[in-house]
């Protein structure tokens, strides 16, 4: 079995490709568990290929017709789509969020259609298709009304992974993810940035300003438990989806003044003090129209669960990066 | 004012054209009441021009970039952009709808957005955006999940229009159609064709075949209803529309068995009579994924309105073949 990941070489992309290789197996879109003898990279940068031979690393524009027909092929089985320009850049230079978010993801689902051999196809979306006046959970049944442009061209990608499905070119499934915290590396471009930052840098020791008022609620899920809600939505049999492929992955409700708590309740007053508050209303405006709670029981009828609070998800952080 | 109709040749683009004619004027951008000088009317076919010389009639196709960059330029103030591959044709034919539905819209408003003269422009979407699990009456706030592929691609052209908006590229709105009924001439390929043949082919003493079943309820509106809907939403001012600028147009919420008593009731038990029943599940899947009703709090506080029954959209019909 085949499978590809776009974003390879990002976080995600990364871990995804570490634990798929330390799994080794997937069930194909016929139900089969089948071993993986490829996994291809393909990223704007080189990925790390762990030094593995299942490894194919592929480095370029996966917006570019030529390089994905002759990386896409009817033996891939499985794709993981992760490539995306984040929020705060898609806001900030709109065609290169449009050709990435929008026309690369058209162009994997374009290829596959003309292959005809149905991959399973995961699609990760996010708390920014939802926007304007919001019930304080949001429902399955709640309209999309993004506002920022990421949020946009992510609620297309989800309409066309959505009636790509319904036609047979691809078994898709679309994951919205919560608000991925704590990433590890450096302060990224998503408006959202701030929510990993604001606990990271003070563990290094460093100062982080947070750009946002403390009662601002977040909708959050760990890097482990995204990488296994990536995992879980890719095995879930087509047939348990029904009408609509988008499930909202379950995510942990907190204020930002509650993740801060718990950094001080886990590291300690000194650490916590490395933040410094200084509002950003670009950021703050794109932050607050996301949900900061979305009902998860779709989800956890399909089997998939969320972190158990934000103080084991820092203290898994924390062990991450000790185990590098 | 120079202002474009795609879709010009179509019979809502050609009654649209007729009543921006007579009335000779709209409301710009800015909000100042212009004289319309031009109106360009664009089709794959050509549009009948009036005899009026402020008509200037465009033949070619809507996704070709040169022709569309030769049509709209910076004098365009409003443009009104009703061309789409229809339901049916558009299900039976994925790349073409495609290439009219989503590539054409974009390429009009990345036109617009280059220009940089942030014209009006109203985009007309559907029923068809809806499916799967709807409320009796569905609201603003329901979620988008088309059951075909023209759902899907005018769900896409509103978020596109929408975050166009947002971003001050185009001054644009969404006005959601009720299916509209009765149309006049001959059936087309979209799924809801039936809705206006049980009525107009019956009145031309033609047989007629129902195929769906009675007690399907449908959201209709007149064309007159369409026209001054079409018009009164180009007149909104932006600031009224606030977070999104979708609106879901006032209908009528009648069932087939009541549009065929309403038949009877204006024209005779004869004239009724020439309907037969074959039930096509094609049709009958797409039609029965649409609302039968919508909410339209938002669009009375605007100032639109609907037909008062169905009777009277039947005479309205009969007054208008008769006026030719």
């Amino acid at each position: 079995m085949k499978v590809l990941i776009t974003g390879g070489a990002g976080f995600l992309g990364q871990r995804l490709a570490r634990q798929l290789l330390a799994q080794g197996r997937l069930t194909d879109s016929s139900g089969q568990l089948q071993t993986i003898s490829e996994l291809v990279l393909v990223d704007v940068v080189a990925a790390h290929d762990f030094g593995d031979a299942r490894v194919t690393v592929v480095t370029g524009d996966i917006a570019d017709g030529a390089l994905m027909r002759a990386t896409v092929d009817a033996q891939t089985a499985s794709i993981f789509h992760l490539a995306a320009i984040v929020s705060g850049q898609a806001e900030a230079d709109f065609e290169l969020g449009m050709r990435i978010n929008l026309d690369a993801s058209r162009l994997l689902l374009d290829i596959c259609r003309e292959l005809g051999h149905k991959p399973k196809v995961v699609f990760t979306s996010s708390v920014a298709v939802y926007g304007g006046k919001l019930p304080e959970v949001v429902l399955d049944t709640t309209a999309l009304n993004p506002q920022s442009s990421y949020g946009a061209q992510k609620a297309i990608g989800e309409l066309l992974l959505n009636d790509y499905s319904r036609r047979g070119f691809v078994d898709g499934r679309v994951l919205r993810l919560p608000t991925i915290s704590v990433r590890p590396g450096k302060p990224n471009k998503a408006a959202s940035s701030f929510a990993s930052g604001i606990i990271r840098e003070p563990l290094n020791g460093e100062a982080a300003v947070c750009p946002v008022s403390t009662d601002l609620r977040l909708w959050l899920l760990s890097p482990r438990g995204a990488i296994a809600s990536l995992i879980a939505g890719h095995e879930l049999a087509a047939e348990a989806l029904g009408a609509s492929r988008t499930v909202n992955l379950p995510g942990l409700s907190v204020s930002v003044g509650e993740m801060i708590a718990a950094l001080e309740a886990v590291a300690g007053s000194e650490t916590a003090q490395r933040i410094s508050y200084a509002p950003d209303p670009a950021v703050e405006r794109i932050v607050k129209s996301w949900p900061g709670a979305w009902d998860t029981a779709r989800a956890a009828a399909l089997g998939l669960t969320a972190d158990a609070d934000f103080a084991s998800i820092i203290r898994a952080y924390i062990d991450d990066v000790k185990a590098g």
